[in-house]
């Protein structure tokens, strides 16, 4: 592609550095930028300065907060003795979304993962047998990916967890509500067969 | 969607107002920004910054660039007697990837639009009467959109133009190379049958 100015072709190659931007999305992104009469640059430019350098990580759930601790560690409305380990901070939020769980959350940073690389060590475990030591944990939801790598790492998690006095449980799979069982995929339709539950009229959790 | 942090959710508003990126998409980047270890946040913030500040419309064809008059207005080496006249900078693009023309630019900044509200007093069109008049062009290629638009603005154009001593030609229109007869739409294929040329074993142009 041939620019007519350097600082077009360097704003094009920066939005590139983007996942799933391509040249000619980025392209139509710094077109669209220097079209626009609202600023939209700026405010991006200036949004995304601050999201480096304001930013912080929660130091008790490692989830992203505006403060040292985050809003969720700090409430006191939330019930303290049931801790959600997730996978990365988009799954705190959308367990938020759900409106269905009031406990607390402890963001592990990924999984582990052999063969990305990611070891045991490299994940936010030591903080969380810690915080079990010492807040008077009394169960543990496991809520990570339904992967090989997800299901070592719940392994693994329940051996160091072995030492505590608390229950681990994994959050339900099976298939989705309002999903035809003609359209769920094999393995799936099997273990939620496998994990039937009796039936009750029930009216959610 | 409810964030963890403010700083956050202002980033992801502020990727959300750029074109084709919607909540969950800026909230992806987002998040990816904040992992990323090559400060790639930092980068794209400085590189929309200068698109900003340090980006010049060249005063002679109104396309981009990082001086006052662009480099391919200033180039010793383009044939000045021929001018194309384009809707936008990203068709000067276009026509510059193809390596086929060496002539001169003009950007109109759009094509007439009543139904958009775009009249010809929006458009670059005195500035380009004025070089017709003092450069001595002596051909100006039409290369606007196919559309009612495009062709209402190349008939205003073209009596604007009558004054001055000067060919007036369009981009030919036609079945693509390599496209199948069968998969051209009806509109392209008549065209193509109306404005058929005569047979000579061409070597290109």
């Amino acid at each position: 592609m041939k620019y007519s100015s350097k600082v077009l072709e360097q704003a094009v190659e920066a939005l590139n550095t983007l996942p799933s931007i391509g040249k000619k999305s980025a392209l139509r992104l710094a077109l669209h930028l220097l079209k626009d009469k609202h600023n939209k640059a700026e405010q991006i430019s200036q949004a995304l300065t601050a999201l480096k350098n304001d930013i912080k990580v929660c130091k008790v759930c490692h989830n992203y907060s505006d403060l040292e601790v985050c809003e969720i560690c700090t409430s006191t409305e939330r019930n303290k003795k049931i801790l959600c380990v997730v996978e990365s901070v988009r799954d705190v939020m959308a367990i938020e979304d759900t409106n269905h769980f009031r406990g607390m959350y402890h963001v592990l940073g990924g999984v582990i993962s052999p063969l990305d690389g990611i070891g045991h060590d490299q994940l936010n475990i030591d903080s969380l047998l810690q915080r079990v030591e010492q807040e008077g944990i009394e169960e543990i939801i496991m809520a990570l990916s339904p992967t090989l790598d997800g299901d070592t790492t719940i392994f693994y998690l329940s051996k160091k967890l072995e030492a505590f006095n608390v229950s681990i449980t994994t959050i339900a799979r099976g298939v989705s509500f309002g999903g035809d069982l003609e359209f769920a995929d094999e393995i799936t339709l099997g273990r939620s067969i496998q994990s039937r539950l009796p039936y009750t009229a029930q009216s959610g959790i």
